[in-house]
């Protein structure tokens, strides 16, 4: 989020930031900010505020941003297609460089430029292709299976299309997009206006 | 989580569930599920764990799932499109019944089995309809005046699909979907093997 803000500073043409102008904008407290960035160095002098070309940077390497990360996708149906044809990725070093279907129909299928391959040429392709993102567009019943495979395969970050709460151990980095979830994570609090959403985005 | 877990069980035909289960489904430990259950009341009983369809429904109903959420679409492009013909919405209660665009060419067009209307009608079908929740598919550039206007007709929830950082006072509950986000987020980890990941699912 820090990254995104700055970006969109940089490019309306802002050369400093303040942390109160950085509160305002991801909707935090300053001492928060000053808090958040302390942990990885000093980037701003005591009342001048942040240069944000330079944040910017420096918050890119720190989060490894400013790399290639070669991604998988398993599952070519709908929504795997939809992503594979997602066009934001590719500009924030995400690449789909792999396509696998369990479906013998979908192998060798042309796909947002790669073909289809089946699950038996994963762990290779995952090795070869030095691939640290599996990206899981399959039914929620095979999605456990998937992400398992694709951990005994050499990935270690897992983005999860799937409608499940999968199971993986502490090492791993996994992340759920799940718009029902998110709904329903917040109806309570449109049902009680009094209650104060708790802020998760 | 807790009701997608409940759900799980149930139908694999789990009458009861433990505490140490639901914090092994939920990667919580027992002490964090007991204290969360025990804010809406006594659920299980000491010693011999909660009834899951008892447990289930009561959660439900807390949570508002058991009603029916109506929802309106702003943006009809690809993303719009895919949002609308999601099959996982229905089922959970979110129904989208109006959907809007900014662009003529759009308008009267069906989708969904709806018609696409024109942004000035906005207010009106929010009440009529008693929308709730918006759903925000349209560019980056329109998505913060889109969330302004479905606030200022009322909405008090949006999901909002556009990647960037929406700026809403405290009493709106939004959730983002923004998959590059989510896998921005995961990089740093995947670089320092030794970094234990912040679950944030």
């Amino acid at each position: 989020m820090y990254v995104r803000v700055l970006t969109q500073l940089r490019d309306s043409g802002y050369d400093v930031v303040s942390s109160q102008q950085l509160g305002g904008l991801l909707q935090m407290t300053p001492a928060q900010i000053r808090k958040d960035l302390s942990y990885f160095g000093r980037f701003g002098k005591q009342g001048r505020g942040y240069n944000v070309q330079f944040l910017r940077e420096e918050l890119r390497q720190i989060l490894g941003l400013d790399r290639k990360w070669p991604a998988c996708l398993i599952g070519v149906g709908r929504l795997g297609q939809a992503i594979i044809n997602y066009p934001g990725f590719v500009p924030e070093g995400f690449n789909v460089v792999a396509a696998f279907d369990s479906d013998p129909e979908q192998i060798a299928r042309p796909i947002g430029g790669i073909l289809v391959r089946p699950m038996e040429d994963l762990e290779q392709a995952i090795r070869e292709s030095n691939i640290t993102i599996g990206i899981v567009a399959v039914p929620a019943r095979e999605a456990q299976k998937v992400i398992d495979q694709l951990i005994n395969a050499g990935v270690r970050g897992i983005l999860n299309y799937a409608p499940i709460a999968p199971k993986v151990s502490m090492d791993i980095v996994i992340r759920n997009i799940d718009p029902v979830l998110s709904l329903q994570s917040m109806t309570f609090y449109l049902m009680h206006e009094d209650a104060i959403p708790i802020i998760r985005r």
